[in-house]
Order: C-alpha cells, then structure tokens, then sequence
C-alpha cells in the first residue's frame, strides 16, 4: 500500500506548478486589464484552462495510471485506484476583481473517495494540506499543525458562506436560521472559507451547489483539522451539492437539526 | 495655505502607526485563540482602542491644534480647520475570522469636510493613498498610480457590499435591482472594496450604515482614482449613512437611477 505521505508532498509540489501558473496569468490579467478602458476583460477562462493544462501534465509525467478530473478539461479514468479531482483557480469571481481569496484546490482521491487534500491560496502565500489526522498550515517558509477552533455553540460560531443569492428560497430559509442563532456571518470566501475553518479562524461553513472539483480538497483538509463535514441531512453523500462544514461534531449536529426544521 | 503633500506624507506615517500596532494585537489574538478551546475571542475590542490610542497621541505630537475623532474614542475639537477622522480597525468581524480585507481608515478632514483618505491593508502589506486628483497605491517597496476602471455600464460592471443582510427591506430591494443588472457581485470586504475600485479591480461599491469614521478615508480616494461617489440619491450629502461609489460618472449615474426607481 502506498504511503499517503509520498502524495502529500507530491500534492504540494503540484499545487506549487499550479500556484505559478495562476499567479502568471494573474499577471497577464492585470496588465490586459490596465490596457483598456471599459473596466471588463476575461482573462480567467485562460488563466484556468492553461493551469489545469500545466497541472494535468505534472500528474501524467509523474502518475501516468492515475485517473484525473479537472473542472476544466474533464475526467481522465486511469487504471490505478488513485486519481486527482483539481480545480485550478476556485474563486473566479474573485480572481476577477483581484481580491486575494481565489485558491487552487487539489484532492488525491482513494476509489473515488477525497483522502487528501490541498488549499493553496497564492496571494496570501498560506497553503493547507490534510490527510487522515493530519492537517498543517504553510505560511511562507513556516509550517505549523492546523487545528479547528473546536466552538460547539451556534451563539458562538463564526460562519460563512459565499453568495447568499446563491441559495435556492428554500436553501435560503434554512441558511437563515443558521445566520440568526450564529455570532456573525461573513460572505464571499469560497474555498478559503474552509481553509481558515482549519486553521481555528471560522467555525462554520454552509454552501450548496458544490461540483466534485470544489468540495473534494475541503472534505480531507476539515476533517484531517478535526472538523465535521456532512450534507445537510447529516448525511455523508455530497452529490446534491450542499455541504456543511463544523469546527466540532457537536457544532454540525446542531447546524444539521436548525437546517431541517426550516 | 498648507499644501496637502505634506499632510498625504504625515497620514502614511499616521498608518503606518496603526498598521504597526494593529498587527501587533492581531498576533496576541491568535496567541490567546491558540490557548483556548472554545474558539471564541474577544480581542478586537482591545486592538482597536490601543492602534486608536495609539494613533492619536502620533497626531497629537506633530498638529497639537489638529481635531481628531476616532471610532473607538469619540471627538476631540480642535482649533486648526483641519482635524482628522480615524477607524483603526474597519472589518472587525474580518478581523475576528482573521481574513485580509481589515483596514486602517485615516482622513484629514478640511472644514469637516474629507480632503485626503488612505486605506491601509496590512495583511496585504498594500495601501491607497488619495487627495485631489492624486491617487497612489503602494505594495511593499512599489509605488504607482490608482485608477479606477472607467466602467460605465452595469452590465459590465462587478459590484460588490459588505453584507446583504444590513440592508433595511427598502435598501435591500433597491440593492437586489442594481445586483441582477451587474456582471457579477462580490460581498464581505468593508472599506477594502473602495481600495480595490481606486485600482479598478471593482467598479462599483453600495453600501448603507457607514458612520464618518467609516465613509471619510474612501470618498476622497475614489474621486482622486477618479471614480466618483454620491449617496443613494445622487446628492453629495452622506448624513444617512448609504454611499454609491462607482468607476465612472455615468455609472454612478445609471446606478442611482436604477435605485431611485426601486
């Protein structure tokens, strides 16, 4: 059996290739951008597909019987019980208006299940890596173990989630109760939220409309951090897209119990 | 008559006091974080009355004659026209979930009235600098010039506001009609979006309940990145609270129609 700690630093040499990838493109971006004058450009359909390209191809140079599925460019079966799900820039939309919680989401998965993941978020140079109960925090040069606050009380908790409009009504409803009991609520962080859940800073995370290349870095890095993820039945099948995120087991029980009452 | 140079040198050095002194409690606040097992902290409360205290006796030393009125620790008169407007930390709740949209507001206010704004952002180690038609922007050693994107349509506009759920019901729903209208929208940044339209990364900002201490830093430096802010009404009267700043003239225009007709 494979040692998952030859992958975990093979995950962060590929999340390295995808970081300077998308920080080149960022900067393509931003000279385009100052080149004209209507204030709109899309550089991040480019930056996305040419850093899925570079990290698709470390995969294949070093892993060639691992499957591979990317957002960009589809699955790629492989013949080995490994694969990597890979979302190159997660945070489009903040990627666009250069605010520095877009990140580069790598998961090692295991027969299709997340085992390991990675959230690198270049413009802050931090990075998470979690496997089984492992879970540390880069910061430049300095490595140090990342653990979740532990809150187990609503009144407590610091919650976050994207896009409030992104919320079916009834999706909305039931977030609503949670943002009500909770201490406060902050917006718009994408797959950072679940970055700062593990390093301790935020205790709850909701979202929906989850796709496979978004959730599967996040699921290992909670958990290996010793956070709780389940849908919002409680349930651990994430295909409808929603996913909740607890710094504790107790703090998701009582998230799951408000979301079905709504 | 003063010239203002000197005063957009003094105010850098001003921030540079409060960035020193809010990253200071910010690292005592991860540290007492780390030694607790509940998750909850309240040292937000303390960083920002000590970089506040901090900051004022800095003015106090070099413009004794100089008014100051600060978020933390009210207004002091002074008997110089000018006086300056102080949040030490704007984005308390991104300072308590330790993202990197918290900032340092400083403005010199002329007849109370806001000629010179700097938004510092220390965890981003970058900073906007505006008066008159000056707007810079500093990261790390470099230095260049702000300009907002010239954006003039919603349509191709990406806008963004601090929290859905501040709004009042009427706000809200003028807010909702300019949201579908727009590119995209992003939530959660406090004053850190002004900065990010005064280098045209955004194009447009809405908010309501910003009290002076809030509001005063911004206006002068979206107008010097030339962009250019109004309240809700298109009146350049900021009583209420509610702010439109935006990349272009005719977009500000368009915005507040669209809010007027709401």
């Amino acid at each position: 059996m494979t040692d998952l700690r030859e992958f975990a630093a093979f995950a962060e040499r590929l999340a390295d290739v995808g970081r300077r990838s998308a920080l080149h493109w960022r900067e393509q971006a931003l000279e385009t951008r100052d080149k004209r004058a209507d204030g709109a450009f899309d550089p991040v359909t480019r930056a996305d597909r040419e850093t899925e390209a570079a990290m698709r191809a470390y995969i294949e140079r070093h892993y060639p019987d691992h499957g591979i599925n990317g957002e960009e460019m589809g699955a790629v079966a492989g013949s080995s019980p490994y694969g990597w799900s890979l979302d190159p820039i997660d945070g489009t939309r903040s990627f666009l208006c250069n605010l520095p919680s877009w990140s580069i989401l790598v998961a090692l998965l295991e027969q299709e299940q997340p085992v390991l993941g990675v959230i690198d978020i270049p413009m802050l140079g931090e990075r998470l890596i979690g496997w089984a109960s492992h879970c540390w925090r880069q910061k430049g040069e300095q490595r140090a173990i990342a653990k979740a606050s532990g809150c187990r009380t609503l009144e407590q908790a610091r919650i976050s989630t994207t896009d409030p409009y992104l919320f079916s009504d009834q999706e909305r409803n039931a977030f609503d109760r949670v943002r009500r009991a909770a201490l406060l609520t902050r917006f718009g962080h994408d797959g950072f939220a679940y970055a700062r859940l593990a390093t301790g800073d935020i205790d709850l995370v909701l979202e929906s409309g989850l796709e496979p290349h978004d959730r599967n870095a996040l699921i290992p890095v909670v958990r290996a951090a010793g956070g709780a993820v389940s849908n919002w039945r409680g349930e651990h099948d994430f295909a409808d897209g929603c996913l909740v995120a607890a710094a504790s087991g107790e703090l998701l029980r009582a998230t799951v119990k408000l979301l079905q009452e709504a």
